[in-house]
């Protein structure tokens, strides 16, 4: 066999497709968020980010960033190793700490990301529980869908937030069999968000444990940025909360928060979590402040839901289809995928903004869409410039407009 | 099912065995590696660190740090996106380039950790190539054996470092069957290290890709640290080489290096590497500069080589036994789960010494150790400190040595 002719002809293939991936390379500005330089092999040039996962723009924060300075001249780069040997610092315990407390948990484990926490969490539990099903909602997260496969365990995919087919779904299985409902809370392409309470009533009805990723939502929602669980009050019916450190807090990292027993469970047996280098302990110090920060100040999210309203109301005023959801994420909808490729770049070319295209298989054929976040550096001015150029790209495509509120 | 219960049994169990984990809550500090603190309930204490991965103390290097504390002022702390969606910036570009050139290949391709880069690239390979065969060393890493495994492909496990039944089992396999020989250059718990030359032979004899993981290797061996392939001259002979930022350049982070096809296709395809945010621009920029560092700077692997060879010494002096291999990984067998724990919990309570003892299944029963460690920041005196502390534990413990050597 040729390695070689074989990668090419499958990346041939992909890119006859339409699904090959060119990357933008760019440069973010610490203090001047959302701009950013967009390096091309013609120039660099300067753009606005408006598909970030910064959502409220921690990343930039100046009590992140001090933290950040402070930890590495105090400790240094890297952890130097895994938790078990040597790389377990104070910063990692302090952090731990503070997710367990953000939840209203007794513990919480640390991952590298949130793709870690997931697949090594779910491959964990559902392998070493024998006879183990995980019932799973069809829009989870690729890495839920991973872990769940890499367990080999029973499994049943129930509609979308569908709370009648997953109340079927766990009718038909044995009660004695150990079950996990895992879904998320806000989901990332639709933005829509799932009813939290409702799933802990059947999980209490059927004995099943509930598995909760809020890596959209934490920072984001509830008093104290706890997520959409703490917002709807229902934080201590979830066995576990996963999260994220790298969208609203503006690092990185994956996490899991949940009983004593079954964080120390997790950190015991997951081999993604044992056998892996500790994240820089300047990288947990940022982290923690980032949590901190937004515990106690809502400025943030209050700003950040202003001007996601914003770009909604004009949107609406302009008759540019979006997909109506009560999350800050606002998917634009092209429902063609040459047309979504073809704005993006247009965007990105013509006015300096920059939103990534979210075409198939990331989204169902016939919902390619432009995902757009607006964050609290937004200006009202950037708003404008993002509407009047979609408005001219929607002439220039040719692309059919609702209704315009006025 | 009582999942709590079901959790604490199993931790019981683990308990039972003697292999539940505690993980030593430690603070390195900068400019004073290899020196920390240990956080014990009763109290902190100053501990030396004997059994960190931070191989050449890079992660205290002011060249390191600098770059780190620029790219935080300049780009802020997270990335904010996947590499697709925003993520992708000029400092992830700059160090995948360096990565390419360090192996001398056309591309390469950062991933959040050597576990994940291990995974996500066998996983996607072997599953994508149809009918394709891992030919796995038994004693590969678990990243490396979890990634086989979900990808569901044929294997077959040659005996470690075994080219005769390496080739044995090449000839059984049907000659147009895609394969891949996976394995590492340094292996981790004996520090030995494989034939590289010969395993290319025989890799090229049979049709096979050679996948060859350089974690405990590159930074440390070579002329510009590129690893044991380098110092071969085989970088060329070696499809893809994984190697780590997270041990001797003391940062964090995995990657690839390979053709452009191949690091193209693995791009793509991976779900580890597609669904995840990017790691910092800062701990790029600090990789980058780590790496740079050591392509010129011979000096940190110089005084490594001698301080580990200053340990070996005096271990040899003194009788006590320690697996010999050409690395700078010092096993020093004590045979005993319980005797191995005991010396580790008495070195670090009674003499300030920080080595993690190494027990089943981590490595096989009969063989427990504690794994040394020696740094070029370890002092003469830190070296005789240690094996000061080490013989009044072999008294102690009343363990058997070997011929003293004059």
């Amino acid at each position: 066999m040729n390695y070689e002719t074989f990668f090419q002809t499958e990346l041939d293939k992909l890119a006859e497709e339409g699904n090959y991936r060119v990357f933008a390379e760019l440069e973010r500005h610490r203090g001047n968020f959302p701009k950013a330089t967009h390096y091309r092999p013609e120039g660099k040039r300067p753009v606005t980010v408006w598909c970030s996962n910064d959502y409220l723009g921690m990343g930039q924060h100046p009590v992140v960033l001090n933290a950040m300075h402070e930890a590495v001249e105090r400790y240094g780069a890297g952890a130097g190793g895994t938790r078990n040997i040597s790389g377990t610092t104070h910063e990692h315990v302090l952090l731990e700490r503070e997710l367990a407390d953000l939840h209203g948990k007794e513990g919480a484990l640390l991952f590298n990301s949130g793709y870690m926490s997931n697949w090594a969490s779910l491959t964990t539990l559902a392998s070493k529980m024998p006879g183990c099903v995980v019932l799973s909602d069809e829009g989870n997260h690729a890495s839920m869908i991973e872990g769940i496969r890499h367990s080999r365990c029973q499994k049943r995919i129930w509609k979308h937030n569908d709370l009648a087919d997953l109340e079927a779904k766990l009718a038909e299985l044995d009660p004695a069999q150990p079950k996990i409902i895992a879904f998320e809370s806000v989901y990332s392409m639709d933005g829509d968000i799932a009813p939290i309470a409702a799933i802990c009533d059947l999980a209490e009805q059927y004995g099943a444990m509930t598995y909760l990723d809020e890596v959209h939502a934490v920072g984001l929602y509830g008093p104290r940025g706890g997520g959409i669980a703490e917002r709807d009050g229902v934080m201590d019916r979830v066995d576990l909360i996963e999260g994220t450190l790298g969208k609203a807090y503006g690092v990185i990292g994956g996490y899991i928060t949940g009983s004593h027993a079954l964080c120390d469970f997790i950190r015991s047996f997951a081999s993604g979590f044992i056998f892996t280098t500790a994240l820089p302990p300047a990288i947990a110090a940022a982290a923690r402040v980032s949590i901190n920060h937004l515990k106690t100040s809502s400025a943030e999210r209050e700003l950040h839901q202003r001007q996601v309203a914003r770009v909604r109301r004009k949107l609406d005023i302009m008759g540019i289809p979006h997909m109506p959801n009560p999350s800050h994420i606002v998917p634009v909808m092209v429902g063609d995928p040459k047309k979504c490729k073809r704005i993006s770049d247009r965007l990105l070319d013509a006015y300096g903004i920059y939103v990534q295209p979210i075409n198939y298989p990331t989204v169902p054929k016939g919902t390619e869409r432009l995902r757009i976040t607006p964050s609290p550096m937004h200006t009202d001015e950037d708003i404008d410039h993002l509407l009047d150029s979609l408005g001219e790209m929607w002439a220039e495509c040719a692309l059919a407009r609702g209704e315009q509120v006025a």
